[in-house]
């Protein structure tokens, strides 16, 4: 590579390091980050995407110039936007600003964007080039990126198993089979997602907290998707003030009078099946990005089986817990041969004290 | 730590090192090393023990001398031997060598040595240094530690499985689970054990040939414990040409007139229960320090709690198999409280191409 395409490289993984501090705030938007050099070659801004509502990243920078940017060049992650959304177009900017050169790293997959931008730019005289760091650029905005091109949240599954695969004792003790570091590493990498999605049957046994602890706020929706309804009428989901809870019910098969259980800041909502593909997309449509499915078994099951996880997280505790009908992470996929099985890929190993952190990628 | 204590380090590390060459080939004896330093400190002669009936490391060292050893320092890993076995006592040797000082790691925890060498050295007027690099040296020969002081064979269970803990789909199909090279790993991590052992309905369901294929010369025995002794007619663990192999059944309970469909070339040995520890006590007697329990969940569970395994080597392959009632890797252990559970510890990850490998010790 040449010292100056080197140089390139460098702005843009600048920009998109920037973008990368957006990482839990920016949903429903991406996460971008802009760079601007003056037409000497100087670094003369900088900017981030924070939060929906908050000023874009070129538009950020476009606020902190040091100096004049006429005739300068940017570096920006992602194709910078020409709708008027909670802020203003940022192609309108770029054009006004009167830069010779901007470096995309990818088109927006948003349908109101998704190239246009970019068309709008070079119609106004701007030299655009795409495709700088691409892969890293589609990596940080994954998420993003598959809710606009599917209309469905990017589902990451969770659990924790002992080392021979239980996830509780056969009597559905199961407190606690990881250590207390992957017990709180839990709490505060929830902060990543935009939901967080149990079954009713999880809700009536473990009655969690799902929340973050504090570390995000507000906190991700909790989300619980429930066949019968038969939910109980005190449950920690129930208690609105730390964060918000939504009910997902599937009015084919639930029966309504125990709606009445539920407390009025609880939001309601019905599907028509109890497909977890109906949950995906209203999240999506909701805005969320990234959701953390931590169901049990049954859900997890169909949540896969419907497309709905793109990334399977599992904690793993050195532990042997046995036992003839004990849960395990999984129902039946109907598997009769071994090549039809789902193959994770990717996976990256880490070490929570004596657990073990597995991640993967699904593709089915 | 001196200058002089460091080098005195360095010189038992170099024994250890030494002592490490037989890992596969010294059982039932142990892993010893040794170092000879003449009168000024120079290296003259090192030495080790690689197989039953040659040359003890000691002996070898003497054999191998370059100067003479008198005045000098010997450096050995345990304890020289005091006793006539296939090859007369090393003790005599030290002393007739007129070497003045003898840094010793540990004891040797045979009976018929156990502290007596050290005393005769002693009495002999040399100076015994005894715990120098005392760690290393008792997890160097743990296993053969392990079954002087307890009469048992050191235990290793290994099980290949997914990642959610399914060590076939619910019809018993399992080919495969782990990736190639995973299965060429057993393979070759075969060759450090003296036996394996697998129960009769592996032997039915899978026709292993439990081989090292070839990297262990002889190969490590083949152990089928059978409570029935319906075991089939034809086999490849019948096939004595490349392993041999031992039946050992339970004549509380097995059909003896199924015997004739086991070949002359197979050892066949009867005990008087189920219970694994026999079987870890025949090896032992055999001298069989290290063995492999390769087997499914019911003989794997009783192994465990006859307390037969001392490490479990567990192989994840990032798979999802699912299934109500599909096999796992143990049997039910009866457990009530999540405290009652097999703790492990000392957990070491490794990946295989795609696979996980989780190697940790079983106290339990
Ligand atoms: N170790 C872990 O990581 C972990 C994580 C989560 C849960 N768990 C354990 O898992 C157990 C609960 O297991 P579970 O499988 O019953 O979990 P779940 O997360 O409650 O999911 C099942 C429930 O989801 C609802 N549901 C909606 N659509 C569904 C569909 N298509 N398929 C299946 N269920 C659907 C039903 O609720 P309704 O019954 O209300 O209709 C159903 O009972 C608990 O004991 C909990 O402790 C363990
Ligand atoms: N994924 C893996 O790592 C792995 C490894 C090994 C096996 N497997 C699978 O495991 C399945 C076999 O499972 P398994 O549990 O039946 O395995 P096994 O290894 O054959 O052990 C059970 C057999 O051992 C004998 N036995 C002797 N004493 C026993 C005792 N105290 N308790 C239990 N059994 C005793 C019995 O043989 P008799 O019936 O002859 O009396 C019994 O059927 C096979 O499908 C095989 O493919 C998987
Ligand atoms: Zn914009
Ligand atoms: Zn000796």
């Amino acid at each position: 590579m040449s010292e100056k395409s080197l140089s390139h490289t460098k702005w843009m993984k600048r920009a998109i390091f920037l973008a990368s501090l957006g990482k839990n705030t920016t949903s429903p938007n991406p996460r971008v980050g802009a760079v601007i050099l003056d037409k000497n070659g100087s670094l003369i801004s900088e900017g981030f995407h924070f939060k929906a509502g908050m000023p874009h990243a070129e538009a950020m920078a476009f606020n902190n110039l040091k100096n004049d940017a006429k005739g300068g060049t940017m570096y920006v992650n992602l194709e910078p936007c020409c709708h008027q959304g909670k802020t203003p177009p940022c192609v309108d900017k770029v054009i006004s600003s009167g830069l010779k050169k901007v470096y995309i790293s990818m088109e927006d997959p948003d349908e109101r964007v998704s190239g246009k931008g970019i068309k709008l730019l070079k119609e106004a005289g701007i030299q655009v080039n795409l495709g700088l760091c691409k892969k890293e650029s589609l990596d940080l905005n994954k998420a993003f990126i598959h809710r606009n091109t599917t209309k469905k949240a990017f589902g990451v599954l969770k659990w924790a198993m002992s080392i021979d695969g239980r996830i509780a004792l056969k009597n559905g003790k199961s407190k606690w089979i990881t250590n207390d570091e992957s017990r709180s590493l839990v709490h505060s990498f929830r902060a990543e997602f935009d939901a967080i999605i149990i079954g009713g049957n999880t809700l009536r046994r473990d009655n969690p907290f799902l929340t973050t602890r504090g570390s995000k706020n507000p906190e991700p929706l909790r989300v619980v998707f429930t066949k019968s309804l038969d939910l109980p009428s005190k449950s920690n989901l129930w208690d609105c003030s730390k964060a918000k809870t939504l009910v997902i019910y599937d009015s084919s098969t639930a029966n309504e009078s125990y709606l009445s259980r539920i407390p009025k800041c609880v939001e309601v909502e019905k599907v028509l099946s109890d497909n977890p593909e109906l949950i995906s997309k209203i999240l999506a449509k909701r805005g969320c990005n990234k959701v953390l499915w931590e169901c049990g078994p049954n859900l997890a099951t169909a949540a896969i089986q419907s497309n709905c996880i793109q990334e399977i997280i599992t904690f793993i505790a050195p532990k042997i817990l046995g036992g003839e009908n004990s849960m395990h992470p999984f129902g039946d996929f109907e598997f009769e041969e071994m090549h039809e099985v789902i193959k994770l890929s990717n996976s990256q190993v880490s070490l929570i004290g004596n657990d073990i952190c597995v991640k993967s990628l699904c593709k089915n």
